[in-house]
């Protein structure tokens, strides 16, 4: 199964320490022009993540030349940047999971919506850590792609919880009946207005969880390549795609498919961005790097 | 593929005539008896239906005492019972869908939810003879069974219609970028206080087309049986079932399962249940039998 989220990240990095290992015999000038090269290639084999790869790409080069000048290996320097770089994510989404956490009451009950990566299973971490850990979680199975049925409930099961798969259809009644506290999801892109771009379905269970009066908490940092939702362009994926399940059609010949990537979920259905730093109101989300040198290099990606 | 629908009602008349036909050598009083016991089994090999079945098989029990009175057969009569008892439905949903077409734009766009049965080929209908032909029509696939896909989608294609099915967590998504104009479901049951039971799903959209500024039309016969939502219970299914799509494992083992096969939506959600007798506030059913002496026989079921 091909995901996105933070992997891509990682793969990125390391493909840069490939890439310099793969010049190590050439003069310097020219690992230099090739690793460039790589830099690029690497960035833009998405274009809509291009300007997020460029940062990590960026970073890598930072550390080849700093390798170079004092003449250590690069790949190696290439490859502890990376693993540091992770080291320093991992340990932010796991405050971010402390502060998700605390909005979850004991014996509580969860919803989350697609694949969240590294901060479901913090969270799930999180919870025992703090005595939560006999909370249930409920997973929409994230049609077409079931990333919910797949991805994130196995990672809560490896966790230990109490997981539960519903379909796409399900939320509202589940809210309803089973006692749901608290709607969480990662996102692709937190605008600075407070716009949230995540997995189709994140706008409609937030629209049921408001009608519900259950808080939806998004995790990450706000995206400062988007100051507004105006940038954000959403991604039309083959419409056939949504006639099909797991391979077998489900649809009679001539009935169209529709197949869009995210949803756009707007700041008053928001709760609190939760973020490493803590958890914001969505229409003030400047304040998350008031006080900070952070650029965009240090979000939480 | 199995549904519920008003299939069973013809089928249960027309095992009424079967059993007629088969003890048509016996006496009088043995076709009597013979056919009291198939009326039982007949209405209730479904408990939660037996209720509307038993008006069904009543319906056949007392067309065959007249054939009896008359030395007509009975077996035919019954069959003469059916078709009429048939033909006066379509017609009472032919004119519900008069009604519900006026609600829709011409170019306009609908969105359907599970398996309207009848109602779905007769909106089909009337849309075209009205001149509403190009509508679009959206249909979620309706997990975990995928009637919307599988029966709703391909009603609307045979009908000549533009159909699109989307996965049920795009609602939300395809009312806002698609100009949707008016969400329409049938019902399990409409309560005479107003509230819908329908397939799982229904609540969620019509809370989002509420979120959306959309009218949710429900058409069907109040129903008294259910004069109030309390006399409901949601029957809860095999929750193995939503852990499979088309018959391939979606989750891993360890994961539970859920399944509410129908969910109630209030009367605050309702914009109008759309009846063959016009359409009527969820609030003030009551008035749909009024000036009339229909019997609950007489529902459009």
């Amino acid at each position: 199964m091909v995901t996105q989220s933070a992997g891509p990240y990682t793969a990125a990095a390391v493909g840069m320490a490939l890439a310099a290992y793969e010049c190590r015999d050439k003069t310097e000038a020219e690992q230099r022009a090739y690793l460039k090269d790589a830099a690029y290639t690497i960035s833009h084999a998405r274009p809509t993540t291009a300007n997020r790869m460029a940062l990590i790409t960026g970073g890598c080069l930072e550390a080849a030349e700093t390798a170079l000048a004092s003449g250590e290996n690069v790949s190696e320097a290439i490859m502890a940047y990376t693993v540091a770089t992770n080291n320093r994510r991992y340990n932010k989404v796991y405050q971010m999971a402390r502060h998700l956490v605390k909005m979850i009451p004991t014996h509580g009950a969860v919803m989350t919506q697609c694949f969240g990566e590294t901060i479901v299973g913090q969270m799930c971490r999180v919870a025992k850590e703090e005595g939560k850990g006999d909370i249930r979680i409920f997973c929409p199975e994230t049609r077409p792609y079931f990333q919910g049925a797949r991805l994130t409930a196995t990672v809560c099961r490896d966790m230990g919880m109490d997981v539960t798969v519903i379909t796409d259809n399900m939320p509202a009644f589940t809210m309803k009946n089973e006692g749901v506290d608290v709607f969480t999801s990662a996102a692709d892109a937190i605008c600075m207005d407070g716009h949230v771009v995540n997995k189709v379905g994140t706008f409609q269970i937030a629209i049921a969880a408001k009608y519900n009066h259950i808080p939806y908490f998004v995790t990450g940092a706000p995206d400062k390549v988007h100051p507004t939702i105006d940038t954000v362009k959403i991604e039309m994926r083959d419409p056939d795609f949504s006639l099909q399940a797991m391979g077998v059609k489900t649809a009679a010949d001539g009935v169209k498919g529709y197949y869009p990537a995210f949803d756009i979920t707007p700041p008053e259905l928001v709760s609190g961005v939760v973020t490493d730093r803590g958890i914001y109101v969505p229409y003030d989300l400047d304040r998350y790097y008031e006080g900070s040198d952070m650029g965009e290099f240090e979000m939480v990606i």
